[in-house]
């Protein structure tokens, strides 16, 4: 990928990044890089994410899904960091033969459309957890075995299983002799795009996952202890640098239909790493040219609050827009889909500089596989790297236990202090 | 709709609202209600928006679709206000015989695809926009256009038009005899959604549209002077009011997929309308359970500039999960998947309020069209007073023309000293 800053710099914006800030940014960079290298040399916990384009085997994944190769769909249930990177993948590489469904959500009536709009015969099941144990999954997965069996399928010759070392999932591929593959170790979910984890889907569907794989390699070969020679770097500390100084929302704004998935795989890298300690840029995600029509209005006159991350796509398909007589719209006849979105966006861009609205421009040659291995694990290095400048815990999320403990007992699975807080709750109902 | 304000109070969080707090606002909002009141009575602009379901014609929009009643899919072409009314209202409602696709992007490959997908000749052709020349609907309906007589498809057998009083578009159906409708006078698109703006698709999937404008006028029988009798109010008052004490970021969080595209439509209503003079709350998108293992972690840990807005609906179908071996998953065998969603519901929402952060509990008794017509007035209404209460012009959006006019300019369609801003671009460009 590519970045262009130049909107966030004070030669642009009374309230951009100086020079001197640059300077002290690049030392701290530095810095960080060194952290990041030893981190990833010593395969520490989180770290090793930026290892998975050379540690994951993709040998290892064909052969799990070799059982269900004759799938029409594949049915990944998981949630969170164990279905967006996987949904991200399928979205950007676009159509194939075989459909990806993700059951990523426990609404019952969702669930029960899903199941029945497939041909579960031809179905592959892709269930991800790394504990084996997480609520939304498994009970998802109960209902879909269980589906499987009043269909008369064999569930156990439909299914492929990530997931940790042990836990219940674990022993249930172990006991009915599942292909299984593992949720890589020290690697958070929401950085295991990169591994089985992401690329599943993406096997069963024909993808060059080999070639997303080599994505993530020379993304890994680019990083370098200076922002003004690393994209991931300059991305990473830029944000931070804006977070700084009172941008503390950071809208992904693809102009890409097939990159929506991927702003929401970004919001949760963002949002679950950063957001700690009373710190942390909240992502927001967004799509051009379509939320002009929808967000552009208060990015630009709301309050000076917010960093826009603009990513557009070159090398697109044609899609000529034909001639018309109408005087008004006599401009676009003979230009192309593609040249009018290039147009929104550049003309976004200035519009947000214009208004004093920083904004940073990221370009990728294309959606194939490497660039698109190449994006996620950039997005992953930026990430760590703000993690670094931030000074926080980047790979965990404590801030979700107390619900989930909540939840819990509230189903009658122990007794928790935190169900009970929430049988006490404070009423204001106005009906 | 029901609204449970109790998380937002001082009982409960520090920073939360007083009694006075809430006197103060009720006579605030019995003020907004008057000016209001008038608006409605004298048709105003913008104020008309509230008048919808009386003055929106029901059999009209039957009478314009039945050419197109054979069709196996409505394909909409519009963008903004012109398509997420729509897109929600066939979201909620659930799915038909009939496909709803919508068209409200300039991506090519998209374009592309969605068109290689349809039978044209199956396919209802829903073009909206008011002006007659917004670019991308216009590129987009060109296109179709072409399509179709490529495939040897009559498409003025096919389309239905829904456009202002006059323009292109309006030319066109007059020329070609076409079933044509009319965006109201005095309506933003944002707010056109009970118009047939957003009905035309739901007339042609055989959804209740005369069910989804009564339940907008029960809604509008529910406004009066009191945030404590009127949920549209009461909303739009305490998010207003948590705003002013720096709970800058409104998150609409509904626990149920038929509300994805409300979130989406509701961030447009929430953006557009209040992003102005450097005021306006940051509408964020996300989705329950599924974003609790996203951006949970974000909410309750990071700053605590967030009001969550937390939706639910009642009366969902059953879908028990199965009862399992597995010990750590006994808790879940015999529930159902609708009670680990309500679990998950009322567990986030007391996590958030032992974090501090405000949240909002929203119900809605089924997703039926009563009940999702009324929800998009109260959300309306709530919107509009929170407009009075910022004191901003609600209903214009004054600040996406000037990338329009640098849009139009790079594709050669005159000369706007905004197109030679966009061509002096500042760059600092890593990669």
């Amino acid at each position: 990928m590519q970045i262009d800053i130049g909107n966030a710099l004070d030669t642009v914006l009374a309230e951009g990044l100086t020079e001197e800030d640059l300077d002290d940014l690049d030392e701290a960079v530095e810095r960080a890089h060194e952290r990041i290298e030893r981190g990833r040399a010593e395969d520490e916990f989180g770290y090793a994410s930026l290892n998975l384009p050379t540690a994951t085997d993709p040998d290892e994944i064909e052969t799990a899904v070799e059982p269900v190769a004759d799938s029409e769909a594949v049915l990944t249930v998981g949630i969170g960091g164990s279905a967006l990177g996987a949904a991200t993948i399928s979205e950007a590489l676009g159509p194939s033969d075989v459909d990806h469904l993700v059951l990523d959500n426990v609404d019952p009536a969702h669930v029960r459309g899903t199941l029945s709009d497939l041909d579960l015969d031809r179905t592959a099941v892709n269930v991800v957890s790394r504990s084996g144990t997480t609520a939304e999954t498994l009970a998802n997965f109960l209902i879909v075995r269980d589906a499987m069996d009043e269909a008369g399928v064999d569930w156990t010759e439909r299914t492929v299983v990530t997931t940790g070392e042990d836990g219940p999932l674990r022993d249930l591929a172990d006991g009915h002799g599942l292909p299984s593959l593992d949720v890589p170790a020290g690697v958070p979910g929401r950085f295991s795009a990169l591994s089985a984890v992401g690329l599943v889907p993406a096997a069963i569907r024909g993808h060059d996952i080999e070639g997303l794989l080599a994505g993530g390699r020379a993304a890994a070969d680019s990083l370098g202890p200076s922002l003004f020679e690393c994209p991931a770097y300059a991305y990473g500390a830029t944000a931070y640098a804006l977070d700084q100084r009172g941008f503390s929302t950071n809208v992904m704004m693809p102009y890409a239909e097939g990159l929506e998935a991927f702003a929401e795989w970004f919001a949760q890298l963002w949002a679950e790493s950063l957001g700690k300690d009373g710190t942390g840029q909240t992502p927001v995600r967004a799509l051009g040219a379509t939320d002009q029509h929808s967000q552009l209005q208060l990015y630009r006159a709301g309050p000076k609050d917010k960093l826009l991350t603009l990513v557009r796509v070159t090398g697109q398909p044609d899609c000529p827009i034909p001639e018309t007589g109408i005087p008004d719209l006599a401009y676009l006849g003979g230009t192309d889909l593609g040249e009018l979105l290039d147009a929104e966006f550049e003309a976004t861009e200035a519009s947000l500089a214009a208004a004093e609205c920083p904004n940073v421009r990221i370009e990728l040659d294309g959606l194939d596989a490497e660039s698109v291995g190449a994006l996620l694990y950039e997005m992953e290095a930026a990430c760590i790297l703000a993690g670094e400048l931030y000074d926080v815990e980047t790979f965990t999320q404590p801030a979700v236990e107390w619900g989930k403990r909540a939840a819990r007992g509230l189903l009658g699975g122990g007794d928790f202090e935190e169900a009970e807080a929430v049988a006490s709750k404070e009423r204001l109902e106005i009906d």
